[in-house]
């Protein structure tokens, strides 16, 4: 009789970082664990909850330079579900935006691999919200958007910047530091007005946290001046202009992690 | 001395529905209420969560229809919280993505009531992940972006219609069943095309989950036939065709809650 009835691979969102922002399920899932698969977006704090006795498999992909290529990662993820373990594979944020979280499943499924997708609060809700940042916002945003300033081997990006100079929608990009100076040049030049508002946030959620604001045409230099470790999420739009008020720090005696101090900088 | 030492209103965000994708920071927070002030959006699910002793305020709007003004929220948040209650205000999905829990925050704000902002797992993904659907995947999606397709008073939906239409963008529409055909006439006027594929995924992640696929073109008598019952999120654009693999049922025993069973519909 095998102790693993049910050998499974879960897909599970690690959320931004702080380990109270994981879903119920995912905690479950993290606590029951064999093996944990988990890159580099992944914080040191949700990888305290993975048990002692569960194996810990490190395929992290530093910027451009990958631990493990993505399909060697597919690879081993369906041979640690055939060999009987029950494994959770941790990716930063929600598994299915950005991150190939997409393509891992794809391949799981290929092989006739049970898995299941848990998914996570994603870095532009989770970084912005104790930072006083909505994402929509009635009279500043109608909608909201997220693409990845993140490209392989420094060719330029390849993003419709007209579509994306939309004052009207909050512009969420992933990993785009490498590229801040290109991203708001081409969105000035493709119509965004230059005092748009813009935000870099690093590590954000976790106590490390920063956040650098300033007009869309500065963020290159405040960004860069400012050494942010990564992940770092820019965030630009209208609705910036609403964390004066909204993260105005207040009294909040008697919660231990209290969330609406917030640290401020930049 | 008061029993209420940190008076507070914490804006939780009660995720896509099930109850175990509220994050853990949520469940804490809910299991503590004293109030719960919630909508419509907010699933029975997540409201079996909340303490028998703890008094509950329906403040939900249907279509066009609302049960307290938001002012009056506004207002009632403001003075529980002086009473000395600690509050939760339930809102569905995150409560900085639509929902307008970002007005809630700012009338918080400048009334120096002391709150906290928990993000949620929006329903763009939390509704699909089970659904096996990508909201980004390499070669089908460079990004993704949300937008209202609800609005006041039967005026046309005043969206850019020809940003929307970008077939390299999953586009995720948040309320939009009562305008599908105008968003669906409207996107492929402007240039999407008729046999994009897209979906209305309603009561997303809860037991009477339903999904209708269709090509775009047909998704306005689709979805309309099926009679779906509120909320509906309509999602449209390549990566859907990947649930056809991604959504696949793989026997996998032994998990209570297994997800990895997906019920198809239409």
């Amino acid at each position: 009789m095998s102790p693993h009835p049910a050998p499974l691979v879960s897909l599970v969102g690690a959320g931004p970082g702080d380990p109270e922002l994981i879903a119920v399920r995912a905690l479950r899932r993290i606590e029951a664990a064999e093996v944990v698969v988990y890159d580099r977006l992944v914080s040191d704090q949700i990888l305290d909850l993975v048990p002692a006795g569960a194996t810990r498999i490190y395929v992290g992909k530093a910027n451009g330079q990958h631990t493990l290529p993505q399909d060697e990662i597919n690879d081993l993820l369906v041979k640690l579900a055939r060999a009987g373990h029950r494994v959770v594979r941790l990716k930063g944020g929600d598994p299915f935006i950005f991150g190939r979280g997409s393509e891992e499943a794809e391949y799981l499924a290929r092989h006739k691999v049970p898995y299941e997708v848990i998914p996570g609060i994603t870095a532009a809700s989770g970084c912005t919200a104790n930072l006083g940042i909505p994402l929509t916002h009635r009279g500043l945003a109608t909608g909201v958007r997220f693409v990845t300033g993140h490209c392989r081997n420094d060719i330029d990006l390849e993003l419709n910047w007209d579509s994306l100079a939309d004052p009207d929608t909050t512009l969420v990009i992933y990993m785009g530091l490498a590229n801040v100076t290109q991203i708001a040049e081409r969105l000035i030049a493709a119509g965004l007005p230059p005092d748009t508002p813009a935000a870099a946030i690093a590590q954000g959620t976790l106590p490390a946290q920063r956040l650098c604001r300033s007009r869309l045409a500065d963020l290159p230099r405040v960004a860069t001046e400012a050494r942010l470790a990564a992940p770092v999420l820019i965030v630009i739009g209208r609705v910036l202009a609403l964390a004066d008020v909204l993260a105005a720090p207040v009294e909040a005696p008697g919660l231990s992690d209290d969330r609406t101090r917030t640290a401020r900088h930049g």
